[in-house]
């Protein structure tokens, strides 16, 4: 798989791309991410990539020749699945985007920044509009790398152990059991008697309830999506 | 206001707090982000801060004590409003949390990592659990970067321009509008008349119009929020 992130701040996603698990994932072969400065691509001396907007009113607005301009040329090199755009008012990201886009090849993510991208972007060259949720960031890098992450800890080999991924969260509509390591007891606080028992049906049936419990409890809806 | 950030990957972070807003607000004094590596709190030769979960299966858990002992010295040193821990199960963070969250002095947030940390750190430390959606990330650490610029972009004197912050996405329940820039004409596409015609009432009825439009076709549910 390889990704694409068009950014005007290359340098705010370097670090996250260079620790832990999505560096072990380029360093084995299974991703490669490219950072593209998008200044690179912006217009005349000062390498234009912003202007007002039309119609007055706060916030610069990313104009559209620097983005057509850096996309088309990786478009040339390479067939895209899909060029994803980064906006608080695109479809909310969840686990089922992040499973269909790991089985892609090519994926280019495009960063929002000041108000966002110039409409005509938006209606002629985006394929998919991604918000990664209700609230607004100072621009799209932090949610880009987040959208890169969920994806690329699913591609086989990057996890150590394959079986970690299933049980997540969301996998299987449910939440995750509480989980316990040693001590056994801290404070006086112990913990649960079956997990210590050695009975692993026990301990499995003793985990699912405890998964629905605390999806009935905190994210019912969960459960409704499962019909 | 304050934020301490533990983590066990605190070079995971550096860039994003080392770029464009977040950075300014540091040097301009409105916020300090302090990243705490946890394995500096770690237990024996090795530091150690994970451990197998009791019960067996796949994945590591955070171990309690070196959780209690760095957010106890913290809270020995200050009073903290909330100790949050970034989950997948958490309550989902909206802009609602990052408009309350500005309000605080202090914040910890604990970024978790491999399956999570011990049920009882969460049982009797943290005060508030949050999720960024419906994904699972390969560590709480991007999770934790998200929730701290959704809150420091509110700060008063972060924006340079304090009016951006309230047209945006979700500050009113609606999403913003379409916004364009020069060139008024790119490869036969036109800018919407109204934007340019001067006129600023019907410039901010198309805009309403257009935001409410959106808001109805993309997220009717934050319509039904607005009750």
């Amino acid at each position: 798989m390889r990704i694409d992130i068009i950014t005007v701040l290359p340098e705010l996603l370097r670090s996250p791309f260079e620790a832990s698990i999505l560096k072990r994932a380029q360093d084995k072969g299974l991703v490669e991410v490219h950072l593209h400065n998008l200044k690179e691509y912006g217009q005349g001396k000062h390498n234009q990539i912003d202007d007002y907007q039309f119609g007055g009113g706060a916030g610069m607005v990313m104009m559209v020749e620097p983005i057509f301009e850096c996309i088309e040329k990786l478009q040339s090199e390479r067939k895209y699945d899909q060029v994803i755009y980064m906006t608080p008012d695109g479809e909310t990201f969840n686990q089922s985007h992040a499973n269909q886009l790991s089985l892609q090849e090519n994926l280019i993510i495009l960063a929002g920044h000041y108000k966002g991208v110039d409409q005509r972007v938006r209606d002629h060259l985006i394929t998919m509009e991604l918000s990664i949720g209700d609230f607004v960031l100072s621009g799209g890098e932090l949610a880009a790398a987040v959208v890169s992450d969920a994806i690329i800890r699913l591609l086989p080999g990057v996890l150590n152990d394959e079986t970690s991924a299933l049980t997540d969260s969301f996998q299987d509509n449910l939440l995750a059991p509480p989980v316990y390591t040693r001590p056994a007891e801290f404070r006086g606080w112990k913990v649960p008697d079956v997990l210590l028992s050695g009975h692993f049906q026990k301990i499995d049936d003793w985990r699912h309830e405890q998964a629905y419990q605390r999806t009935l409890n905190r994210r019912p809806d969960l459960l409704d999506d499962k019909k």
